[in-house]
Order: structure tokens, then sequence, then C-alpha cells
């Protein structure tokens, strides 16, 4: 089948850059001695998870305990819930996902680490925790003077065992040398206080897409948790980690209204997600035929597009590849994906842990 | 089961609200002699469009042949797919869900009207067309001056029959009695033009949820296509069509990390989506527990809270509602909703017509 023929709004992705951009990052970590262990928030499929395995990674993350019962399927060697749980109904899964694969959660206080330590007793079950710090965002984390003191108490849990610390530098949008070297300072640091406390962390997780690839001049490093590298997005693309020929994925729309200087495909917020850019730029997205074509409001099921300085015009039934600004939320739109190679759609897969809220 | 031992991120609706919701509207409607035909768009329901039907709605509305299919079982009288349908294989479902419903679609060009009548050819199908008419929101439609040609046109092409006008005000976000005045005028005007010229409509269908209760004032108009109005948000609220206690719809979810003055709650973009308000005001949500929080900021599966001006501070594991900003597009987030009255879960329902993007 030809892409042209997809019914639209489908979400493709050119088989051929997909394939670089996972060849590129694996390469780098090996060149760096970093585990890999790719978030697979962005792609969702157990399929890509299973060729990041076989290109080197070293484990999965995933975001929610739901997540990871797709993902055990992919056989990670270790799998990383990076986010704090809690409740009976969720400690239940999880130590279930712990009877079939090596599981860590990364968590920043006692009152997420003591459920799950005595959950992890009734299950029998052991279960890693990384110590999340907070490098900078100041979203989940604990302060990095405080890490040390919470590993303690934590190391001294039941079925519990203490494996290293988690950061996200996503404070860093758009890495500068001195951005990256006030992160290495930091890590730096933390990483030392715990050798001096004879508490040595077995794995120092960190790393976005976005400061990839500056991730081995952050000192005490051992492993980089990019997502967004498999397709990237036209954040990666402003926050300098790619190249618009770097996008992998697009979504494939049909023009269904014009007027002079106008026109509306049928994408809107419920197939591309109404997240801005990073950069406070105004813009949906980056028509692949148009790139003058500005992408410039959504309804739910409509896409404007000012045609002005558009490098050519648009007929009704006319279809349109548009990049997006932030391509993970827009994998959770949709049900699957078509990969593309050459004009014509060479396989399609499900998006396996799409929606899986709790 | 209580709300409360709900797991998290949930969607829940208070159905006492709910329920009055539809009265009102269904009254509404009655008292001045409209046809009322619910856009299902916000509930995605089976089950409350059925419930819409039993309270006198004379037809339901959807945005997508995929969800046309999903509503037919709804048994509605009659079902309008408000959105101009392209391609053979959306083409090919639509004729399907004619053989089994009474179908119009609403259109605005000949360009989407010639192949919707050679496929209603093919296929042995009548499909009625609504011409679609731009009031002032400058997204599909065609002028009210070029309305009454096509329409023209139309009606004269095989296998369709020509049943009236549509227009979605969706330019009015708070209405004025200037506003309404405005609209009232054009559509007058339009809908004499059609009687001048011996194609009386047989619908006139307007009518969005924040201009809801000003419908009786727009001359002509015969139908309204409110969605929103069965859950209500805090763009419901900033429209004046609906008061704070008038919200059945919020976002269960629990507190997983908190600092001095602030909190994470489970609940990011990919749990509200990231609709900003239509007012252009920032924030994310209202938290009923304290509504003096500010829900400034999400990541996918975070949501930050400042409490600086709220009313009480929170612990982690702790459970709080969020009403969010635009309910349509959360709901297309969940896989299903519960719907709970004082305190108690009383049932859940699947969210039938999520996704459906094609």
């Amino acid at each position: 089948m030809l892409v042209q023929e997809l019914d639209t709004p489908s979400l493709i992705v050119d088989l051929d850059v997909m394939e670089a951009n996972l060849r590129r990052v694996a390469d780098y970590a090996k060149q760096h001695s970093l585990r890999l262990r790719p978030h697979t928030k962005t792609h969702k499929s157990i399929g890509l998870a299973r060729r990041q395995i076989a290109l080197g990674a070293a484990g999965l993350t995933v975001a929610k305990v739901t997540e990871a019962e797709v993902m055990a399927a992919a056989n990670p060697a270790d799998l990383l819930v990076a986010y704090p749980v809690f409740g009976a109904p969720k400690l239940r899964r999880l130590t279930e996902v712990a009877r079939r694969t090596k599981v860590a959660v990364a968590l920043d206080s006692l009152a997420s680490a003591t459920p799950l330590s005595e959950a992890a007793v009734i299950a029998s079950v052991d279960i890693g925790v990384m110590v999340e710090v907070d490098v900078g965002l100041g979203r989940v984390g604990v302060q990095p003077a405080e890490a040390l003191a919470l590993a303690q108490t934590i190391a001294a849990l039941p079925n519990l065992h203490f494996r290293g610390l988690t950061f996200y530098p996503g404070h860093i949008k758009q890495p500068t040398e001195a951005l990256v070297k006030a992160l290495s300072d930091t890590v730096e640091k933390l990483v030392q206080d715990f050798h001096d406390a004879g508490l040595p962390p077995e794995i120092v997780s960190g790393g976005s897409t976005p400061a990839l690839f500056h991730s081995h001049k952050v000192k005490g490093l051992t492993e980089i948790r990019p997502g967004t590298y498999i397709f990237n997005d036209l954040n990666t693309v402003h926050s300098g980690a790619c190249t618009l020929e770097d996008c992998a994925a697009s979504i494939l729309t049909t023009v269904v209204s014009t007027r002079p200087g106008h026109m509306i495909i049928d994408g809107g917020s419920k197939t591309f997600s109404s997240d801005r850019l990073t950069t406070g730029a105004a813009g949906h997205g980056r028509l692949l035929e148009a790139p003058g074509a500005f992408f410039h409001k959504m309804n739910e099921e409509h896409g404007f597009v000012d045609l002005s300085k558009a490098e050519r015009s648009f007929e009704v039934g006319e279809k349109v590849r548009v990049i997006p600004n932030h391509v993970c939320v827009a994998v959770n739109l949709h049900e699957q994906v078509y990969g593309v190679r050459g004009g014509r759609v060479e396989e399609a897969w499900k998006v396996d842990a799409r929606g899986k809220l709790q």
C-alpha cells in the first residue's frame, strides 16, 4: 500500500530515519560506556522495545505500573518504573511484574518506600529502589543534600535494595556548556557523598533527549534514559539534539476545507495533542509539503493552517504530513502506527501501552 | 466501593449533577421547541447517548464516521456526521452506517459532495446533506452568501438530499446580547434567502454549549447541538453557561511528591490534555479540595500544583479531585468513567468512541 492511500489522520514513521536514530544513540552509549535504558513512553510498542534491546539497551524505562506490565513482554534485563508507586492496586500489580522480571522503582520519599517494602514482603519479592534527585526541574526528587539519608533508610527496609540514583534534567531544554557543567558538578558531588558514606550507587541514571549527547560530560553518570530520540519531534529539533531530517514521525492528514490563503486539515488536538513548543513559540506542527505554512490553531478535529507564506496552495482532499511538536503525547492518541519506507507502508504496529493511565 | 478507593488517575462523574445537566437542557429545548441533537464527542458513550435520546433528543451528532459506527448502536432517529467526509475508506463505512440509520453529513464544498453522491449511488443508499455555513469562526463552512448556490447544486446530485443548514458559533466564547443579535441577523437572512429561492431548509442547526441558553434568540434556528453540557468544565463556567457546581466531571489524582508550598499529582497532559482555557488564563484545572491551589504546569504524567495560596496542605498518598479545563479531550484520554453518587462508585462505563481518529 502507498502511504498516500492510508486513511487519515494516521501516524506514520519513516523506518530509515527511525533506524538511524536508534543506531546513533546505541553507538553513542557504547562509545561512552553508558548503559542505555530507553524510556518506552515515546513509542509504547513492545516490538520497538525489543529492537532497542537488540541494539544493546541494558533495560527499559516506564512511567506507570500498567506500562511495566506491557513492557515486561519485551523481556528487558532490568525494568525501571520511573515514578513513585502509591496505593494497594498499583503495589499488587508491581509485585506481579517483579515475579516476571527484575524491577526497580524511582522514588523520593519514605512515604512511598515504606508501603513498597511492605508490599514486597507480603508478595515475597525483591524490588530495587533508585532514589530520585531533583537536579533543577522542581518536579519530583529530593534535594541532593537529602538523598543520602533517604537512601540509607531505604537500604535498611526489608525486601528493598538500594540500587542507585535517578534524575531527570528536564529543566535543560536547550543545553549549553554552562548548564551541563552545573549538572555535572551536582552529580559528581552527589556520587562522591555516597562513596564517602560507604553506599556506592550501582547505577547513576539521568539524561533526557535534549541533553542526550552531552551525557558523557556529566561526571559519575553511568546510565541514560532518553525516550524521544527514537522518533524525535519539533521540540527535539529546537533543543539542538537533532535536525528536521532526523524526525521520523509525522501525521498524515487530509485537507477538508479551504478558503483563500487558509485551509483546514482533519487533525487537531485529538490527533496531535495540544502540547505547545517548549520554546514558547506558536504553532502546532510543521507541514512537510509546505514548511512555510503556519499551523496556528486547533480544535479537537480541525487543524487551522495559514497559507499566506506557504510555498504552494492545496485543494480539498489532498494529503499533507505534519511533524508534531511533541511526539510522545501524539503517539498516545493513536491506536497504531504505520512504518513506511520509500513512499510505501512496510509494516503497522499497535501502540501496546497507549492509555495505561494507572 | 468508595470513590476514595479508586486507583488514580480516574475520571469520575457526579451522577446527580450530570442528570440535572441533562434535564436542564432537555427542558430548555422543549420549552423553546428546538430539536436537541447532542454532540456525543463529549461523553463518547452509547449508554449516555441513550439517556439523551430517552430525554427527548431528536437525534445525535458525531464528528467522525468511526464515531457514527459506534453511536448507531444507540439507535438515534437521525444521525449527523458534522464533518466533511473524504476518501473511499470513510465513504464506504459511511454508506454502511446509512443502511442502519438515517444519516446526514455536514459539508461545505462540491469537492466533498460529489464523491459522497457517487458513493451513495454505488452503495444504493440515500444520504442527507446539511450545508455548513461559516458564521464567524473561520473554520469550515461556506460564507452565508455562497450557501444557497451550493445547496441548489447538491439538491440536484443523485442519492443526496438537501436537508438544511448547520453552523457552529465557536467564535462566541462568552456570549453577549450584541454577539447573539449579530448571529441571529445572519441566520435569519440566510434562512429567508433559502425560502425566497424555493428551497426551504428542513433543519437549521447550530448552537454550542457556551451559546446554548441564547439559542431561542436566534431567529430561524430549529435545532441545537451542544456537547459539553452533559458534564460541563472550566471553559463552560467561564462562558457563563454554567456554575462550578454544575461541573459533573473531575479527575481523581494522588499526591505523589511534596515540597514546602508545592506538590506533584499523578495526572498531567496524558490525563487532562494540555488544552488551555479559552479565556487565555493560565492553569490546568481547579482542585475541589483546595480551590486556591494553582495547577500551573504539566508534564505527561506529572501535575505541578503551587500551594502558596491554597486553603490547606497535602501529604503524599492523599487523593484530590480536579475539574479539567476542557472535558471532551480529557474523556478521550480515559478508557472508562466512574459514575459516583454520595461518595460511592455507583456504576462504570466504557468510553465507547474513545480514539476513533478516522
